[in-house]
């Protein structure tokens, strides 16, 4: 109908500080929609006298699953942070890598749920494998976004070197180890695979010196 | 009681920069909101072994509405962007129109959980009519805002042409379009009326150039 | 125990930005959270064909009291932008009123919630008279802060000058006024007075010039 | 397998402006999401005419702890801003320290739901130890990480000095005193400890010459 666009309206690249800003919204409700599923259950009798102090007690595979998802969940922002650092421009693509990545994150609620709620539950290893296996997706995307924009150097800032990248790249790659170990590990013991990936959180809270050291 | 005020208190037309940051926050807040919808259907016995895997299985009309919807509305955050990047400026009929198009984007979040209850329920077919209807009147409200700003020039950045305005237009027709499809196709299959609303927003992650090559 | 301090730690009296970052964000997620409460009444019964469509139209009292709600406060919205473009400078009690009006324009999600819900219900007067009433306490807030401030002359722009400030004052008590008549009106008809709250809202939507004509 | 990195990838100090953004986020959706806890109960019986406004006037107890928890969030924010105004940059410890101080922070919605609806019920005391207690416990991780910061003066703007940092740690810890207090005060009577932190609240609302003037 029309002679094809010689240029395009907006600019095709972009500066990604919007795209910063909104993912900083997603993960600060994400994290923060946790505490709405801590909740006393509703087989607790509010009338009975001396149940209240053993009912929040009995919760503490909540509180566990909660410190967990919040500390991975803030650890992820600080690596996306840091990994937009080195990312100058963002295109179309990237952009959707980024949607997909913000909702495998905001996804983790429900399984953070349902780990806490079959802790003690005969499925409590069924449970774990859901959680730990949605942190390995996770961190796939993470690595899978990460890979996009290395192989398109314009989208990096130029101080950046290949080698550089790929030392991201392989710090990145512990917690996918870890989550895939986890994943086995669920099948013996819930508890020891939530653990591990409580861990996960831990190495990336650490100055990344420290984490050279470990796994370089 | 007084002469009437010849100059207003505060300019009438004024920068988009907090307009936008407003738009994304509920942007991002109606998208992370998605997830607590996800939930374990009451019916689900935790104490009994061997329930919970096929739980989760059972899930997946519920995953399905909530990455159409998420992916529908990451797309509909990037189009709100690229738009207002050609909005200089505002007036007060701009932030109503832009009111009511948050208050619709984040009104999708109720026909999704209903579309993902009733996808194995006989009223499956008005689930999913009422879910492509509303995104649908979405879509309408967009280019609503849109035409608006059109027909009103002094609001757009001198850069933009009438031809480029009306090229935008066109392009956010299709969504309009295989929406209102969608809401004729839920009649006979509600899963193939959700698919083509997920399509929408394949299209509009393709880069402008591959859409235009579609659309043009 | 020591001598008293000279001069503060930081200072007193501050820029505005960050009370309105904040204030932003708690006004996006206070206007999306009204989403949450629109659902399906338990009474539907999924398994049977040709109540889905039905249920659908019967929630209309909870569409018009989100549709109401949502509108107000994003017109609070605007008019505590509006506002904060006129305040040049934020100290402890402005602070404080400022996080008390957050709060009651948070708390609104409740009467909404209510008033939905009790809208065809023999005590929909009651629901009526507290939803209004809430936003007359809110309405009484917004100008209490601006009576602050105003008060404060060295808080304001210096361009805002005392006549333009009781102008704005006098726009904001339109919705005092009527809000004060909704409540009355609520205990003869429930929709009559949320119809009225939602005309404050188009009110305020009104450009500014031509809200003076319906005042001045 | 690689000679160990000369220089990190990107800078271990940097400076607090996207951490301070994070953190906004946490806190206004912390403070938002506290409505959503308010419900008429489910004993309440909508079709009976009467029963609405005794309902309303029962949930007092719930308005007390929504206004104390909004308050306490609401100075804790400002608060964290002030603190980080005194700071220059960040390093990885104080991320987690601040990621750490952010989860109790949006946990205390879990202890104002329990306060709340226990305020009345014979275990109101041990509602109110978990609630002051976990107030008392957010008190500690804010001094703890003022306390980090300063042990570590490169991370604090030049104009702090030792005697300004110790004094802030002074005000901050009438906070601590009196929530230890109100875990005492819990045992006898839950009202007064509810009060004692809302107390809390208001001191820290007051310009800080006021609260020296108490303080010291």
């Amino acid at each position: 109908m029309q002679p094809p666009p010689t240029q395009p309206l907006v600019a095709e690249v972009t500066e990604t500080s919007r795209l910063e800003a909104f993912s900083d919204g997603v993960f600060a409700i994400a994290i923060t929609l946790l505490v709405l599923e801590i909740r006393l259950p509703s087989t607790v009798d509010a009338g009975k006298a001396g149940t209240l102090a053993n009912a929040l007690f009995q919760l503490w595979p909540v509180y566990l699953a909660y410190v967990t998802s919040f500390l991975t969940i803030a650890i992820m922002w600080a690596n996306h942070h840091t990994m937009f650092k080195m990312i100058r421009r963002t295109d179309r693509s990237l952009m959707l890598l980024n949607a997909v990545l913000l909702m495998v994150i905001t996804f983790l609620n429900f399984p953070t749920v349902v780990v806490a709620e079959y802790f003690q539950k005969p499925d409590a290893g069924v449970a774990a494998v859901f959680y730990s296996g949605s942190l390995l997706v996770t961190g796939i995307f993470f690595n899978g976004l990460w890979l996009y924009v290395v192989r398109q150097p314009h989208l990096l800032e130029p101080s950046i070197t290949m080698s550089n990248a790929r030392r991201v790249l392989r710090q990145y790659s512990v917690g996918l180890v870890v989550y895939a170990i986890a994943m086995g590990v669920a099948f013996f013991s819930a508890p020891a695979s939530v653990v591990m990936c409580l861990l996960v959180g831990v190495f990336f809270a650490l100055p990344i010196r420290r984490r050279a050291a470990i796994v370089e």
